[in-house]
């Protein structure tokens, strides 16, 4: 998988907000994405779609693609409840008869699908489902609170907001700055940028902080800080109980809360929940430290703003005003330089030090989990 | 599985703290329970080691039992994690030689394992894995705040504590009092006695809140309250998950709390969550009614105590200074009557009723959805 060239399927719905894992996969591993399908926007390039992304062309359809040694088809949209379109059999059939593996997050796993797991193996290609979970989760104990490093989650105001993003952004920032950074993916996007991972809303419900205790122990091991790539939000009718698993599961030492300024009530297909108004930040910060308090103490100590939709000046405003309204370091980590929020981590993490260092040096968990 | 004769499978395990699936089959199916396989109680009756039961003798043989006339085993244990422990594949194999169906509550799919699927078929029994859920069910987007019936969910100040047997003693007392109740059976035990239900730990994490919201639904139809059966606990460091998809997704008007006093910390194998005390009541009572208020309000209105480990005086002083503490109604539902709680539950639903009158009558959602 590290090694593919990908072809992105986002038929119908390649744009900002509406293809998470092509977004994704295009501002991680821009080296690797050759082309993007969707007929609607053929023709142009994902920097005229997205504001990022340069001359990687937009393509019509999948055969249009494949002069462009491929190796891959990616499906870069996760649409919500993670089925299967059924219109999307036809291109995926044509990409494998041309001999390219098929990437998937969807819930629906391709494998497990006569049809398509036949043509694959008739073919000889790999179909990889990103969100298929090993099958040996343990129920978590909470043993994540006893590592070394520095565990921070990005946890948000809603789902879909940049919590994996803002997280990926600190880490190159934290890695700038000399520390040895863990990166516990916990979706399909974040284990396809990092090669491993676990995707927690695809788990078992009893093993959701089991999944998450075991990501965060391995992503301990020779690192100063772990980055957990957060999922959902606690107030998402939908996914707040992956959220709160994620949370006990993690035992993070501080928390990162992601939000979209421009957004007032909870994400979803169709305004599903138009009638959930999004907290304010300062009960955002209340409900997730509340939620971990019977746990462990742990606290939001930076706020990560995704401002895609907002003009500079409109930027600049609400960053102002989020330190101003919460009194934590804030900013853009994708629009800005994320050191506000990466230097908030690193001040902790020399806190948490010195505390070990006061109390005598606590060796971080040796786990015996190979990754 | 609504007409079996069981034998049920304890070896090992049989007591009251320690066989949960076992110690509710006999509890609410009495006349279906022939008989219980645990070689180091052999020769004792039920009652001897539950302190009710009755007569139902303990066995010390799987082999033992089949002169009953019994029609399946039953599982009688949920084993954290719901492995299958190796040691009970002869007692399993010898049970389908004999022509029993196989009643299972494990996470792990006994459906799904090739010798015992393999000797199911060839003896020509059915194997019931009751966690096994459907495959359809769908991300909820809080439907289940509009039904008609009031909706109640037992919650807990821990797992293991008595949430689905409070949920059918007061459904008892409601159906005496001439209340039309419908039961959301969310766990394996649930499942066996009610006939239907799906176990909300079992469901792909994405889909917990689904899982609930159809089941509430469902058992709206037709009724006046839906007790819904609760699971796990909001500080459980493996299970906290589900609890939230829970509340969030059968979107209660009203909570029960269901604590037992004599115990302090959460409850697991080996000590596991020795290191998490369990908040006092009013503290519990907090959490569980901000983790659903950016939804909807609701509130705990009666306390169920577990009070089996202690005496008479000590049960009738702590019921006293349960509600002296919380300005609530208590009482240990199965130990005494448990009209207080479904008294306090009636009181809502007046509420509910009226308030419909007022402002004109809702009729509750009609779902399409078959039990």
């Amino acid at each position: 998988m590290d090694e593919h060239r990908y072809l992105i399927l986002a038929e119908g719905h390649f744009g900002p907000e509406s293809s998470k894992t092509a977004n994704s996969a295009i501002r991680y591993l821009p080296e690797r994405v050759l082309g993007v399908v969707d007929a609607r926007n053929a023709g142009r390039t994902v920097q005229d779609v997205l504001g990022f992304g340069g001359d990687i062309p937009i393509l019509s359809s999948v055969e249009e693609g494949f002069e462009r040694d491929a190796s891959a088809l990616l499906i870069g949209i996760a649409p919500q409840g993670g089925q299967l379109p059924e219109s999307w059999r036809s291109p995926l059939r044509a990409a494998m008869a041309a001999g390219l593996d098929i990437v998937s997050g969807l819930h629906f796993y391709l494998s497990d699908d006569p049809e398509i797991a036949g043509l694959a193996a008739e073919r000889g290609v790999r179909i990889h489902d990103l969100r298929k979970p090993p099958r040996d989760i343990p129920v978590a104990t909470g043993r994540a609170r006893n590592v070394d490093p520095l565990v921070v989650l990005t946890v948000g105001t809603d789902c879909n907001i940049g919590k994996m993003t803002a997280a990926l952004q600190i880490r190159r920032s934290l890695v700038d700055n000399g520390a040895r950074v863990g990166f516990a993916a916990t979706g399909q996007t974040g284990i396809l940028i990092e090669g491993w991972g676990i995707a927690v809303d695809a788990v078992v419900a009893d093993f959701i902080s089991g999944a998450a205790e075991r990501l965060t122990l391995q992503a301990a091991e020779g690192n100063d800080v772990v980055l957990v790539e957060g999922q959902g939000s606690l107030v998402h009718p939908g996914y707040s109980g992956v959220t709160l698993g994620l949370l006990h599961g993690s035992m993070p030492d501080a928390l990162i809360l992601c939000h979209q300024p421009s957004r007032s009530c909870v994400y979803g297909a169709e305004g599903a929940y138009d009638w959930v108004p999004l907290p304010s930040l300062t009960e955002s910060i209340r409900i997730y430290e509340n939620a971990i308090a019977p746990l462990r103490e742990s606290q939001v100590v930076g706020i990560a703003l995704n401002t895609w939709d907002l003009t500079e000046e409109e930027a600049q405003a609400v960053i102002a005003r989020t330190t101003e309204e919460t009194g934590l370091p804030a900013t853009d980590p994708v629009r800005y330089d994320p050191a506000p929020l990466s230097e908030a981590i690193l001040k902790c993490r020399s806190k948490k030090v010195r505390k070990y260092e006061s109390t005598g040096v606590r060796e971080y968990e040796r786990t015996g989990i190979e990754k």
